[in-house]
């Protein structure tokens, strides 16, 4: 998606060889007609898929996500990192490990909101090591519901995100996806 | 908002005395086309009021809020609940207190993305002791912004909070206000 990978290379910060800081439009700040154009991009690179239902995780990924199911008019769920030891009944769960952070968040769904023979699209900010889509997976897994494929604002192709998807057969698309930065700089694949 | 009221009635679940659960349709599960009603609802409250910036906490506020961006063309910035003992440099910060959880928040907003003199409109989907508003109120003095006013998704006019932000003399709008729960029902006020 040209104009994401324009918005990258002028606001997006490099910091050190691995994180890109995308703060001023994606997940602090927002730009709210940038959402609206990344969410009719997954709506139209989904739009034969039958969706039901869209899943992401709090905070950052329900801006994409609600605009892609403003575009599907589909309801969209976010999963909530559950802070408390105890776990409320009647949700489905999933241990996601942060990289970054070095810490395991549990996150939940209300069982109300996902159910058996659902088709569900993933909705994220960014695939790098894959964990939250993967934890997202086991969730739809436990509803008996079906996974259709995972829409990603940024990949970072470098990171072993997209292997593990790949190997587990789940078609993603993702609209900027990056192979390097070198020099601070972005590098996307052609 | 007669659509988002018919919606409470239909969806929303009233438990013990004063908790109204919205979570099928407004902070857990979202229906982005009432949640777009709800932002183009904001910005003709507001459309006189030269926004440039929508600001809100994380995480049940960020889809009302990036929905009034939408419809105003203005950024959204979503305060982050700091987990961590150290604070980072370079944010504006403010302590939240939750009646509910009874624990306190810190929230932050990068310093970057609030500056002087800016028209700010708060935007969060519940109002009811007020604090997440006051602590949004607070940061926006620190930057030395404008608080132009609050766009409040229900208010729960039994509760303190709307008192506290006339006391403070800015304009709240709310577009469902709830007068009280009896017998497991709301009652608006009319």
């Amino acid at each position: 998606m040209k104009q994401l990978e324009e918005r990258i290379k002028k606001d997006g910060r490099v910091l050190g060889d691995d994180i890109l800081k995308v703060d001023a439009f994606l997940n602090h700040q927002i730009d709210p007609d940038l959402l609206l154009a990344i969410g009719a991009a997954f709506a139209q690179q989904f739009q034969d898929e039958r969706i039901d239902k869209i899943l992401t995780v709090e905070s950052s990924g329900i801006a994409p996500a609600v605009f892609a199911g403003l575009a599907l008019h589909v309801p969209v769920v976010f999963a909530r990192k559950n802070k408390s030891l105890t776990l409320p009944d009647g949700v489905w769960t999933a241990d996601v490990y942060s990289y970054t952070k070095q810490t395991t968040n549990h996150v939940m769904i209300d069982q109300r909101f996902l159910g058996a023979g659902e088709r569900v699209l993933i909705i994220d900010d960014f695939l790098a090591n894959g964990q939250a889509v993967v934890g997202l997976l086991d969730i739809i897994d436990q509803a008996q519901a079906v996974a259709v494929g995972a829409g990603i604002v940024i990949e970072k192709s470098f990171q072993k995100g997209r292997q593990l998807l790949d190997a587990r057969g789940l078609p993603v698309v993702s609209l900027a996806r990056i192979k390097a930065f070198r020099d601070g700089q972005v590098e996307f694949e052609s």
